[in-house]
């Protein structure tokens, strides 16, 4: 049994405030017995694809120490959320980092599917105009079990997730921020799917919902079960949600109903 | 734009008895000017792994021309469920023939994912007791659109939609029967996302419920879009569910939300 924190936080413009509010948070969920805190994606800035150079930074930056500092002080697990993560070649990409309870880097992911949408009536946006891409689907190990991570839109995709649960994860965590357009549509559709077919517990965390936002977060932060089930989901306001992983519940779902067993991987 | 008729029929245990209704009910169908018309999964005998021998023919059987009929009566397309198939080397496959308006046999489709599930409290089933499992993805053309076809559990593989999807399905065709454990938790969802995953028009035809059946079908059949939703949907009793495929319409969403193009085929 893993015990996860998702901070459903509100976000500013400024970095160094966000990851100061974003420790406060930490240090409350820490205060329950929890063995994994989760962030949002993009908690440093605003969701514009033009900032994130702008207010992207790298390893050497008192940023990226400042959010370590969070698995250190709250001697937790710590996946990120993501951030803009400026590269050493001039490329940002949208990055999650992982760290263990002594601060130490276990992981990180880079968005690898760059979400670019234009809906008619709807919403309009290119992370392609300021993002490179990743290049791999991530996955890590804790004490509790196997985690594998993507961002958002990556979820978009069944053959990435497939990719992680071949590789063992036990849970997907997701740090997210759908829109006020693909968010109703498709977010819970979307984890409920991916966790039953994939039979693994997935965690969806997104920014609290702030409508004078020019990118308004859809919020509702999620945990879906290996049955497809919602066990876990927030409102559109900041909020920390908490959700015990049962491993053992997941083992049971893949022997009664082994669709992972069950593949034509002779035929695909 | 293709007209399609989903018939939710009630199944009984006599083979010529539920052809006669399904012709019957076809007729019906084919008088509001549908373009294509769909039986449920095992519209010809009770669903049961043991009857599926028992109620096996073949192309030489009269209740194969009698199906057949049912097309060349209505002059439309027939997608004729299944029917449990005699093969030739004594196998048993739950197999879907399909016919053009002038009765020729223009595909069939052989199960290809048999359904073995053991829930506890819940459901106990097994398929591959008494079938043979197909080998192949089924697609072929009309006037209409392309249509890929498959058979209930199939639908739990994302990977063998993506393969009717890669070579050019704008609808897919599962003719199914979802239980009172599986329907409940999982049919909707699976239709919802797979259409929305694959960007395609997705319609499940189920038998009419009979709570005294030993196998109670979840019914619900179901039409869902290229954006997720549902766009049509059956209650539990015996109906004819009619809905409209709009092509033009998918090629809006995937112009719109490109997730096809997206995926990142040199990392999977």
């Amino acid at each position: 049994m893993m015990k996860i924190a998702l901070l459903q936080m509100n976000v500013v413009e400024d970095t160094a405030t966000n990851i100061k509010h974003a420790h406060r948070l930490a240090i409350k969920a820490s205060n329950n017995d929890v063995d994994l805190i989760v962030l949002p994606e993009i908690f440093t800035c605003e969701y514009q694809a033009a900032n994130f150079p702008k207010y992207s930074f790298d390893r050497l930056s008192d940023h990226y120490l400042a959010i370590q500092n969070i698995a250190v002080d709250t001697e937790k697990y710590l996946i990120a959320g993501s951030v803009p993560e400026k590269g050493l070649n001039g490329d940002t990409y949208n990055t999650s980092f992982v760290f263990d309870p002594s601060g130490k880097e276990i992981a990180f992911h880079r968005k690898t599917h760059l979400f670019d949408i234009d809906v008619k009536g709807g919403q309009y946006f290119k992370e392609s105009d300021t993002l490179t891409a990743g290049n791999k689907p991530t996955i890590f190990e804790t004490p509790f079990g196997k985690i594998g991570l993507m961002i958002c839109y990556d979820i978009r995709f069944p053959e990435f997730s497939r990719m992680l649960v071949d590789e063992g994860a036990e849970l997907i965590v997701v740090p997210a921020a759908f829109n006020m357009t693909t968010g109703p549509a498709h977010w819970e559709l979307s984890f409920r799917a991916r966790a039953l077919d994939n039979q693994v517990y997935y965690a969806g965390c997104a920014p609290a919902r702030n409508v004078n936002s020019k990118y308004v977060s859809y919020a509702n932060s999620i945990v879906t079960s290996p049955w497809g089930d919602i066990i876990a989901r927030a409102d559109t306001d900041e909020e920390i949600l908490y959700a015990d992983i049962d491993l053992e519940y997941e083992k049971q779902i893949r022997d009664q109903l082994p669709l992972l067993k069950h593949r034509r991987l002779d035929i695909y």
